[in-house]
């Protein structure tokens, strides 16, 4: 579990920054920079651990998130302009951390005795819903209501481990295979501008 | 309990669809109409029960509700366009519904020993929050801070519902008595456009 | 302890008239002001005992909230008028009040065995969240995120009561002492506007 720990740390990492990012574009001052990069980076575990009832919750229990963050928002105060042009290295952070957070988050969930289905949610819970509160936060409609793919991504990985588990293949490979599963999707929607229907007009309408 | 809990279900199928409805009406793709049906529906029975401590919360520990919701977002994807002539019946639906989160609300409240006035908060959390959660993740002023009464329906029944609780009155009774004063308080309002004063000026300025 | 108590009173209900004259000047009816006085009042309180799990949390667990929340509805229905030139006189409640959450809300995380850091968040949680949720629930951009220096205050103050411990120093003078810190740096920046810095550019940009 090291390297899937130290990749959960990236993730918040790169989920901090661009929490960071937001907030220092919309002229938060230090205070809301911080909050920012902190709801982001954590707020979907955390909402997770509020829901299932596993306290401490995620950054209460281990402080490494805390340190994580603020080394993040220290990055941005100092080299903002010079995070723009590695653009794409945090998208694969970022990409990564949410394989990561959905596997980790539906993992939780299974050692808690819940159901699949909800685990399942648990899983997109902890990936999605930091930046559903960001977004409220800066009075943004949240993103993914409209165009990533992101959640169905972290949907299909999802199932994906719960098969695998299902026929009992090793551990570190369903992990890894459906971590794979969530990065592709996601990258190939971002190259292919993939997005979900929308419910314009029924499917009977005539 | 059989039938208030079909209630319940039907009541919990009402909400999930007026969120889904509004989620299309924004352009929401399917995962932000999966999610917005999804607050709708149970985000006032999983703030009551966060905030009591009753774990699982609701729609952790029944799955009917997840259940209740997909089905209604599936019928939103085909029948979006026959579903908006079919406004009255679903107010019907949604108005049971509100009657019945509230009691139900308030009977938890009343199961975890709550002092009376936290039980009908809890009863009136159960029946507004989902809405209110609705307004803020779709960037709305939440409706209920604005025009219905509906919010002073659920009062009024819930009170009703104590006191015929405290003069032991039949259960049963009790509680269809209580949710028919909701039902009336709601539909009388919408009818003749009843609202709550607004503080524009204080009582005493001249 | 008696004092501070009583402080905590004054504090919330200071907190609960700046929700409702933010509510009263949006135009909401009753409900949205009684539901707006009462997030900024409890809400920082509230989202810190969930946050750690103390239940019952703090409003459903000492009923004179509701009753303060319930007096200030009140006042600010019958005296609205009067309340504008008493600016002032609820900019001091105001300012104790923070100061009191601050430092009730740090004790509290210490009681329940929280690290440091941790606890200082739940200070600033308490004095700072009830008045993000306002801002959340009437659309506004949260102004803690903005302006104030009103969060590095409760910082600062909740800091200087962790080094006081730290030496063992007697626990009134502690409390007093750290509260004295977090109105003064709070009037101070409001009289001379002080504001934190913002990352429009880095430090190294040439």
């Amino acid at each position: 579990m090291d390297i899937i720990y130290i990749i959960d740390i990236l993730g918040t990492f790169a989920f901090a920054l661009s929490g960071a990012l937001v907030a220092s574009k919309k002229e938060f001052d230090l205070f809301g920079v911080i909050i920012l990069a902190f709801v982001t980076a954590v707020g979907g575990g955390m909402l997770r651990d509020i829901l299932i009832n596993a306290h401490p919750i995620n950054w209460i229990g281990d402080l490494n998130y805390i340190k994580t963050i603020a080394i993040a928002v220290v990055f941005t105060f100092l080299f903002k302009s010079k995070i723009e042009p590695l653009r794409k290295t945090f998208f694969l952070f970022d990409t990564i951390g949410i394989s990561v957070f959905t596997l980790l988050g539906l993992q939780k969930g299974l050692s808690y005795d819940l159901p699949s289905v909800v685990a399942i949610i648990m899983g997109m819970v902890s990936a999605v819903f930091g930046g559903v509160i960001r977004d409220v936060l800066t009075r943004e409609v949240p993103l993914i209501f409209k165009k990533e793919i992101y959640a169905s991504a972290c949907l299909a990985g999802g199932l994906v481990y719960l098969v695998l588990k299902n026929f009992e293949v090793n551990e570190n490979f369903s992990f890894i295979f459906s971590a794979s599963v969530i990065i592709l999707i996601r990258t190939l929607s971002v190259i292919y501008k993939l997005e979900l229907p929308k419910i314009k007009d029924d499917l009977f309408k005539n």
